[in-house]
């Protein structure tokens, strides 16, 4: 038998990863390696948590990588209410900030309220970008479009016309600051990129 | 500039990483709690670490939430060139046993030697199904299925025509073993929901 505390605790628990459910279907302005689709933020979430296990050592900073893998886990879960925010399109950022903060406000509401308010703060360090798992994390995320873009002829590069230089300013500015030296490792591949896709740089 | 020691680290790591992509293209019997697709084992993988870290205090054992966590992010990568076994189908053990070995060595191979085994060590202890977290790894990798399929009218216990005792032998075992608890509160919901079903109880 369970004790009541253990029934509610159940209950609300599963009540959000039943709503966590909907980050599967909340699809990102990039597409699959090979093409086939867009890729929605839940496999994204998965993947990128692959990218931070795999490049830890290469983090400007040490980082506590199992901090970083669940801020990553977590990263998204706001898009459910919020949707993907592209980072090549325009976006109101303020009214974008309001919608993620009540998101996080009723999802991670759904949980026991220790919980709820353990998991709100670890996303909310994640936004802020401030301490090293949060730099590192965001270089993760932000690094994976363009080496899928390197990999599959340029993706939304070509949708968004983006050029060298605002790459670098979006991309490159969050990558460097958590992992230089892969920007630097990807630096030549994207001016031959960009070069044979006639965009500019 | 990067080292030639880096330089062939990111070429081995981007290498594993994008082959990691096609995970996303790997199909489970499993269905989306909406209904609108089958689910993909990248994204399920994402949504049962989220289920470990919620529900890790329900765990039979105390466990390192974050071993669970790197167990959990890898566990399905032999997928990639062995397929999913859907856990109400009829396989042959030994044969796919040995296809995700020969994956297992071939994916993590991709990697630097000393991280490929690490990985590649990790994925095997949660195999094997001994340790604390491989048992609350396995233990939440097999709810997760049940609880979809409460919330979504029955989903593969249909197609695959699945009487409660082998629910209870083919997941309630494994989960009872990880999550006694979490088995005991659903119970009663799973003998109401086949009932329902008019499948054998
Ligand atoms: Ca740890």
């Amino acid at each position: 038998e369970n004790t009541p505390g253990q029934q509610d605790a159940f209950t609300s628990r599963l009540l959000f990863l039943a709503e966590a459910d909907k980050l599967k279907s909340v699809f990102r302005a990039s597409r699959l390696l090979d093409d086939s689709r867009f890729e929605n933020s839940a496999e994204h979430s998965w993947h990128i948590m692959l990218y931070a296990w795999v490049l830890s050592e290469h983090g400007v900073h040490p980082v506590d990588t199992d901090r970083v893998l669940r801020m990553l886990l977590l990263h998204d879960l706001v898009e459910i209410d919020a949707g993907d925010n592209p980072i090549h399109g325009n976006v109101d950022h303020a009214a974008q900030d309001a919608l993620e903060q009540a998101a996080a406000e009723r999802l991670f509401g759904l949980l026991p309220p220790e919980q709820g308010v353990s998991l709100r703060s670890l996303w909310q360090e994640f936004e802020a970008a401030e301490t090293p798992e949060a730099i590192f994390g965001k270089a993760v995320d932000r690094v994976q479009t363009p080496i899928a873009n390197l990999e599959n002829g340029g993706g939304s590069w070509i949708s968004y016309r983006v050029s060298l230089p605002q790459l670098e300013a979006r991309v490159g500015r969050p990558v460097r600051r958590g992992a230089p030296d892969l920007w630097t490792w990807l630096q030549p591949q994207l001016l031959d990129c960009f070069t044979r896709l006639g965009l500019p740089v």
